[in-house]
């Protein structure tokens, strides 16, 4: 994150496109932000066209007034290398720019984020673009981070593509043997035996949907080089900027858990984790917590930037109804109850023309501050000025992490069976939601990271077991941990290749099971058990297996595995493993679930009513209560421990009952 | 229209294509079509491959034949130029006449309607043709009509349209800096630097759904040039005929409420207006009254043709029901209640073969006159020969307009945000079904056309204030109009660009009110708001609005924004402008147009049951009703006035309690 | 059928890839097939890039290996030309191998059932692989029969095929204007001058769905070419093979009602029938019954070969369920009461990668026998070796025949009008499930088959009479045949041309009927009949025919058509001829056929409960019963006559009150 002690307060600003304006407007966007409390203005992030007119020609004349004009303002500035979008000639002149569909259709210039990752007229212009805006910028103090591309994504498939991922694959695999081998190419007689003979999997070859390849091995490495393609295209950018400006602060905007890209991997090349919140009203709040609770695991806890979110409303939805009253506040603590140190919008001033003209922005197409929204910003832009540094830098303390992994999303929503509606965040996400809406503290980490520091490691669907990750869950439950995971587990090692001798493979001995077979079952179709005297339903997935040491207290009731047991609990070593064969209900596992951490001392940040969220954050020592009252009715909450309301700045003493309005938010510290 | 002193009687005939059968048959056809009181064939609308085997042979031989034995046989005839499909040869030699579909797709040989507007080919042969046939058939005097092309209409996406539309980009912005400025091209650094850089805007480039683009501006002309391309080629032909000669009587069928053809801009190049007129059985009568009086409106209110319909069945729907028994003859009564002075089928016979072959006919597979359907049309034609000229010219006296306009059409559903249910035609719709079930007289007028005419104009949605139409409308106000808009109305200027200062732009003055949000509801959600002591729902927009002169007599009940205004109405100068800034039920529009109509002085044609459908029109002074009982009972009606009934010629005096069977008609002249 | 003399018991077997497993698996394998009671296996399907690594060389070693195991191993040999999947360099270097698709894409390498037919590549490599693999295994006697390609299906539309289909159009119809006539060119003026000029139907051409298109005659001659096409492709293959072996039974793996392919045309070069049966778990048993009937009809009755079923799940549905127990024997033994006299699995075992891996196979992940689907295998091959060959090589005795026609099935589909819901399959199936479900005994027979065999012959919607089909047919009834057909019957003669001169055309005299109309009704409508005291619905179409001859007990109830006749009976020569002029419910098929069975003397092979499926096949002489138990709960038969059951060897004699467990199945012979 940007260093918490130069910017002193939790950073408050947005999207700035002064490019869209005659100039005799921007005066009065400053005597606006300051009337908001904007301090932070994110610039020149569609500018390329703009800045570089021609191969040769690069104009930086109106960047200079914009930078110099929000200097004076007293703005800090957060510099976007403007590559997100290419200019229009450029894609005219040299077409490889361009991207070809998953159809296979070469595409002609239009939208944003078009660039083929691996053209080399993109590589060219866009890191030399880079290297010339830190060139020309590096002197400016005030200029805190820099915002490399724009929100990276999407695929290309074009011959540019396809050439590059023949090299990442030798790379990868040195020899054709291994690659045959890796792939299972043996099937359906898919052998190669020139590098060239390899095509890129979309619909013209491998896949007849999206989601559905014939050959897993090929797609599945088709976006890790995707991934990695655009990874190094930030990569070369952050370079060039660092040659300039070593010290520099580097990131792009990310997206939560956006399928396309390893953010795992990203995050180690950004110098913060900064990211783009925009949820549907109608999400359950524990989704955007487990969006910013992934966006500060990939960063090891570090504090992330909430770069965007809208104001009010959002315009590509089906029906873009309004931010109701403090819900915008309301959004923006939990960012920060989550770990944001700064909160941002897209966007300051609403367009005019072109289809975002219908987005939330702070000034809207009226121009002056006398709005529900303006007003409702203004308001929590004094408050963040109250809060002051208080909560910047803290850390959480989670005792609970839950497993994400990139390539086991990918493989098992590529899977050709047992079910179409297998979906790999809809499984997390039952998990997650259990223990967050009990308000016990999640950290959502990867394969690599350190799993000793936590007393229980869920892992959904952990299809793929990549690498020595058997290993590292055996000696985690050997030396004490409790380690859960569930049905369709164990399947594969990391080429998508099955794992023989009986599932869940590496998984098999730790979890002391067996799994024979796996019953999909239709849609609205279900199996029942009993748990601690209440009936549940096994839904989607039903293992039919074996004990082999481990027990269980649950059993299918119907059909004809009924007495076969559907979750089990085995002792190994010091810890225990769970695994849970089938798909339940949430309330199941909230049941469940606060059982396990009961059994292993772990309790809630604070016990609420339902719809009141709570997370704790730890600065030098002391805990922050963020307690967000997502319901429509007002609620209270009693305090465990004398604490002061930061934003009022009250002392309240232990065994308060403390009152919170409707979308009210409270931030508790520790005295 | 045809000059109806030269007709004499609402013609009656059809599409007739005796190119696909043997010339035995040809006779029998003559026989029947007399039989069945037929005056008028359409000929020639697919012969282009016929009369043109390449490039430089022509065959009229066929057509002499047809064209001698019509007009023996006392037929009137409409020439098709035939252009409205090309021969495969000519595809295969100059594929530039295939089309590039939206995806981007190079077209082959098929289909119809399938010429690329901007193909040289297309251009050069089909005018060749036109003119060919006017200096062939020049002398007949029965040839009362020409019929260029057939139902123009599609898109196409190739180079030489791509390189029109920069042509008419040019001769439209001058310059680029203009262009760039129309377009917002500063958002997403779209900036062109080079005419050349401009693409077409489709599933390539700047769309991601037909009707989803990322820049309106760019895409709304497309729309813009693809009809004006289309219309260059219509009235390229027509002038090729013009000059051979001069009093040639020229159309081409529309078809009612098109999407893809701005019709208004049409009408000026058109002789007369013709349309085909292809409901589903379950259509409810005022959607087929809206697209007559649409076509009716387009060329000031003058008499319009009924080029096809279908005697019984069509064959492109999902279930080809049949026309019930005395359908046939309600619809086509309908149409000349609502203007028609012709009344014509697709088709004669019945084709064997392709596409069509159970698409219904005046002669059916049978062969013969001994079937439901051709009694219905032998009786009707029997009908239209006592009716004579007594309806032929007849004008409509409406005091209400409704303002339809394409450019809105097309901006409002590429609009992103704020709800995709958000349909032009669909508002529209809800009005004038609302004054049409009532009976009151509406004409749907264009932006260009004499708003003084009227004492109430309707402008639903109207979303894009083109040059001065705020002026026009400001005067009609203050001089006693009385007008109305809603929701989503005064966002834009012609080049899709938001009017900034407020919403609804530059109507705000007008209407007394300041619109700060409008919040869009899902699909099943509803506020609620009471008018006159009845509770309605208000649903897909509900805009927050403030009043700034007008008053209001129904406020949201529900939801943050209860207590606002729903509806609100302004005196401005000797008039009033109204505003409904939600959509709610029929029920709703048909009390409050009502009751709009009764402050107006405006009446009801006659006061009916429901679905008894009367209209009115004018023909030297006289008054003539047509009353069309849409219902499946018998109906009666009280005559407010002594009439005489044209098809029977009975006089029935003032208050005569008037019966009408199902499905009947009346029509009934003052005397 | 491959001799039952030579092969001693009903084969039991599968596909085998070891290819995709190390060596020392391969005497596991040995093992466990021994264990299972395996005695053939299909080999080499999917290896020609194992086979041919470049142009010019060929590599059998591995093959030798393999099939010198499986000799030494007492099984049986299926081998597979392997030209179901071309090689990637074969791609790679010769792109005309690769498929174009509907939408006009050209393909890249991937998949499986990929060449284009009208390759030159593909017609030179894959012939000259098969003679190969003739000359190399000629010597082995356990090869007993040859599996060319594998599921042949698709379509194909490049440039290849394009040039294929004119010159497979000018053997067929000589001149351009015959083709022209045939195609009736003159609609839409699609007449074509020049060979040249004929492009391939697809979506860039006259179709704008799969099954939706512009000209019907084109696009069923595609149709016709593409199944010769690849029926070429097969044959040439078959005639290398059967130069180096004149007595090689040659075969390959249909898959039962298969759109794309007019299997009765290709079983004329079919030495014997294979197919392979996917069911899904919820079809109901009738409708893998059809298929059974379809494959057994389409070689005159003789046995076939039961070449593919998933022992446990298959992998590509939505929901892949388990097979539930006994199930696979279930269905084992229906494939044999149908006419199989093998039966055989997809696969031996289970793949590790690609989108089979999660297939079912008789050696699971797991590699060894303990599983459940293992022991059900291993006792259904312990069944088998007791049953020996006593079931081989059984007939049929059906007195009821239905006919199947592509032809029909794909001009009906194609055709525009009267309804969408209107498919040729769901109405063959209702009158087939209707006697399969009361066990009458069904041949499915195609046009050119003895229609004199039979008493009864089923023809629903008879839509086309190729040839003269309705001479065989008057003949038929004439002679003392009951002949029924339906709706949208006799409408088209062979190029889809419409018969004139009223419906059901050439059929018309024979029915003494006459169709007027036909009413479509929208999907959830419905008029009623009454039959014998009991109320059905009449659904999807109403005919509104006139009495000719005919006479009928049941009349429309409902709407304008009510008291016309519903279906009608025509005493016609010594015979009677059905006309069923509308769709109704499974209820009244079941009693209006029975009640027709009846009145030709024609019973059910056992009179059962509901879900009890018994056929019956003659062997020398004698009945075999085989009695099937679909349902879930026990269930009894009453023997009629003394039999003995082959699976136990007990006699049991008349009125024996035979119970069977769920899922169940007896084969009872006569004695």
């Amino acid at each position: 994150m940007i260093d918490s002690e130069k910017i002193g307060k939790v950073l408050y600003g947005g999207d700035y496109n002064p490019e869209q304006w005659p100039e005799e407007v921007w005066e009065e966007d400053m005597r606006l932000f300051k009337l908001a409390g904007i301090d932070i203005v994110t610039l020149n992030v569609f500018s390329w066209a703009a800045l570089q007119p021609d191969e040769n020609t690069y104009c930086f004349d109106k960047l200079d007034k914009i930078m110099n004009l929000v200097t004076e303002n007293g703005l800090k500035v957060c510099l976007a290398t403007s590559t997100g979008a290419h200019p229009a000639w450029m894609a005219h002149r040299h077409p490889d720019i361009l991207r070809t569909e998953f159809n296979g259709m070469k595409r002609k210039f239009g939208g944003r984020h078009n660039s083929c990752p691996n053209s080399p007229t993109f590589q060219l212009y866009s890191v030399r673009l880079a290297k010339k805006l830190a060139e020309r910028y590096k002197g400016y103090d005030n200029l805190v981070a820099w915002h490399v591309g724009n929100e990276y994504g999407g695929e290309c498939y074009c011959e540019n593509c396809e050439a590059a991922f023949r090299v990442w694959l030798k790379q990868k695999y040195g020899t054709l043997e291994a690659l045959n081998k890796a792939w299972n190419t043996a099937f359906w007689g898919h052998t190669f035996y020139d590098w060239e003979e390899i095509v890129v999997p979309n619909l013209l070859s491998e896949h007849f949907e999206e989601d559905r390849t014939m050959f897993q091995g090929i797609s599945l490495d088709y976006r890790r080089f995707n991934s990695d393609s655009l990874l190094k295209c930030y990569e070369a950018e952050a370079a060039a900027i660092r040659s300039v400006i070593p010290d520099a602060q580097i990131t792009t905007n990310l997206m939560g858990f956006y399928k396309s890209l390893d953010y795992q991997k990203w995050a180690d090349s950004m110098d913060f984790i900064s990211w783009d919140n925009y949820p549907a009203n109608e999400d359950p709040y524990a989704r955007m917590a487990m969006n910013h609770d992934l966006m500060r695991g990939i960063k090891g806890g570090k504090p992330f930037v909430l770069m965007e979110q809208t104001p009010s409303v959002t315009n590509w939805l089906a029906y873009n109804a309004l931010k109701r009253p403090d819900v915008m506040r309301l959004w923006s603590y939990q960012a920060m109850a989550h770990g944001a140190d700064a909160v941002m919008f897209f966007q300051m001033r609403r367009s005019i023309g072109a289809c975002e003209k219908y987005h939330g922005a702070v000034i809207d197409h009226v121009g002056h501050e006398n709005t529900r929204v303006f007003r409702e910003i203004q308001a929590m832009g004094k408050e963040l000025e109250v809060l002051g540094d208080e909560t910047l830098g803290a850390r959480g303390a989670a005792k609970i992490a839950l497993l994400a992994d990139w390539d086991n999303w990918w493989s098992v929503e590529y899977s050709a069976g047992p079910s179409r509606d297998l979906k790999y965040l809809d499984e997390l996400f039952l998990y997650y939601r259990a223990l967050e809406e009990q308000n016990f503290q999640v950290d959502i980490i990867g394969m690599k990271d350190d799993f000793s520091k936590y007393q229980v490691v869920l892992a959904p669907i952990l299809y793929m077991t990549k690498g020595t990750v058997d290993e590292k869950i055996r000696k985690f439950v050997q030396e004490g941990g409790t380690f859960l995971t569930t049905f369709f587990s164990g399947m594969v090692e990391e080429h998508d290749l099955v794992v023989t001798g009986g599932y869940p493979g590496r998984l098999r001995d730790i979890l002391g099971i067996w799994v024979e077979e796996s019953d999909a079952l239709p849609s609205q179709a279900a199996n029942h058990f009993s748990y601690k005297g209440t009936e549940y339903p096994a839904v989607l997935l039903c293992d039919l297996m074996h004990l082999e040491g481990a027990e269980s207290e649950s059993f299918y009731q119907e059909d004809f595995y009924a007495g076969m047991p559907v979750w089990t609990k085995h002792h190994f070593g010091k810890g225990n493993a769970v695994y849970v064969g089938t798909r339940s209900n949430l309330e199941f596992y909230k049941r469940f679930l606060r059982d396990l951490c009961e059994e292993n001392g772990i309790s809630p940040a604070l016990e609420t009513a339902e719809g009141v969220e709570v997370t704790e954050r730890l600065k030098e020592g002391k805990s922050i209560l963020f307690v967000l009252n997502h319901t429509e009715e007002a609620q209270s909450v009693r305090l465990e421990k004398t604490r002061k309301d930061l934003l009022t700045g009250e002392v309240l003493p232990e065994g308060t009952e403390l009152f919170l309005a409707k979308k009210d938010v409270k931030i508790l510290k520790e005295l």
